[in-house]
């Protein structure tokens, strides 16, 4: 049997607002989403400061081991913006106005005041970068490499994915079916070890809840192999009617 | 003028649930927004999935720059709940059953069903470990040194900060005002960068929105000097206003 080969991404969150607590922050769900329809896995997320080190060490650390790395937020206009440059920093190469983004944006700014010098700041690129499309607002988001720098407000950065759809390579998506019961975890543990160890490549999640005043808990078989996720999740059902505790497909 | 000592924490989300976009994270801003009233700011997040050697690797860089690190998930009764193993690994202890925590389990389980082996998994922590109360459901929270294992369910945790609330030493809470005016950013850039230079140790965020076909920012200005971030915040106003973008107290 080949091993089968595991696309990975990584990404590094940039914002002081979502490390204060102020934001809630959406990119790392709605990325990881999308990356799965991808067939590319989120193996690992870091949220930074807006401080060019913090950025630097992440960047640094995540993009040689995964196959592509992403960045949100920091890209606007303003002194507390500075992704680019630290992202430059980080791949060693100076920063340039991209022709591309600078056209993009004397275009979009027309008929809004002109293009300034400070929104032109939002034209500034890392060396050798390409232009990712921005069909929300004028400020295109940027691809170098590996490595994608997106926005940070949600639905600019889902259109930024709309427009890489179906451009990385990737292996098989992640399929995942759920099931729920009303099951007090530790009641079933080992019947769930036991059924995550039959099946190879198969991965169960237990997610615990309360809810009108009762226990109960979601399981989440996910593998690349949809035949694997059908047939665990058929036994564990078995399993868990004979245990005393009937399951709800989908999940409660 | 003595420097001022800022007091740090990092934050570890352990959980496939997160990375895979299943579930939305809601602890990092809860627990960012707690450590603030406490004095201590949330300086790095890293989420990472259900591996021991990912949770080692994070744990271990984290622990030796902050004044505290926690960690939220994966401390249930399943199969995959190895966050305690985990830490004991990267701290270089033993797992043993807390006896404290062995009798807090005898009692929750004394009327549903009695403490089973399975149920009895939740006692074990790191050796040398400390128990953190929680009135939500059976299995504490963790403390070992400067290190917080938390649990994943939000509600959960909340519990387990309002056990610790007033046990943390910290300094001075950063004190945030914000403002907001439909002012395009990048029409504002330069005199936000301005204000943020003229006034020590005052951080200013710009974050900006697009409402009712209008482009706006909101500005938030954060400092542990409250005389400070209202000094900034009227002057600012003004500028904005002499600017022509009239502000809103609060924010927009």
């Amino acid at each position: 049997m080949v091993e089968e080969r595991i696309w990975t991404a990584a990404l590094v969150v940039i914002g002081d607002e979502i490390l204060s607590g102020r934001t809630q922050d959406k990119n790392v769900a709605q990325i990881a989403q999308w990356l799965n329809v991808q067939g590319i896995r989120l193996a690992e997320v870091r949220i930074v400061a807006d401080r060019q080190e913090a950025i630097v060490e992440a960047v640094n650390a995540l993009r040689v081991r995964n196959d592509y790395l992403f960045t949100t937020g920091g890209i606007g206009p303003t002194h507390d913006d500075i992704t680019v440059d630290a992202i430059a920093a980080a791949l060693g190469v100076g920063v340039v106005h991209h022709p591309g983004a600078v056209a993009v944006l004397e275009r979009y700014y027309a008929t809004r005041g002109g293009a300034t010098e400070a929104r032109l700041r939002m034209a500034r690129v890392p060396e050798g970068a390409e232009l990712i499309e921005n069909r929300m607002s004028g400020a295109p988001g940027i691809r170098i490499g590996n490595l994608f720098i997106m926005a940070g407000v949600p639905h600019i950065t889902a259109g930024m994915l709309d427009a890489l759809t179906g451009t990385l390579e990737g292996g098989r998506p992640v399929v995942s079916g759920t099931i729920g019961s009303w099951a007090p975890e530790s009641e079933i543990a080992d019947l769930l070890a036991a059924a995550e160890r039959a099946h190879e490549g198969v991965a169960i999640g237990s997610y615990p809840f309360f809810r009108e005043g009762r226990t109960g808990a979601n399981f989440v078989i996910r593998s690349p192999d949809a035949d694997q996720v059908e047939r665990c999740m058929a036994e564990l059902a078995v399993a868990l009617a004979a245990a005393g505790y009937p399951t709800v497909a989908g999940g409660i």
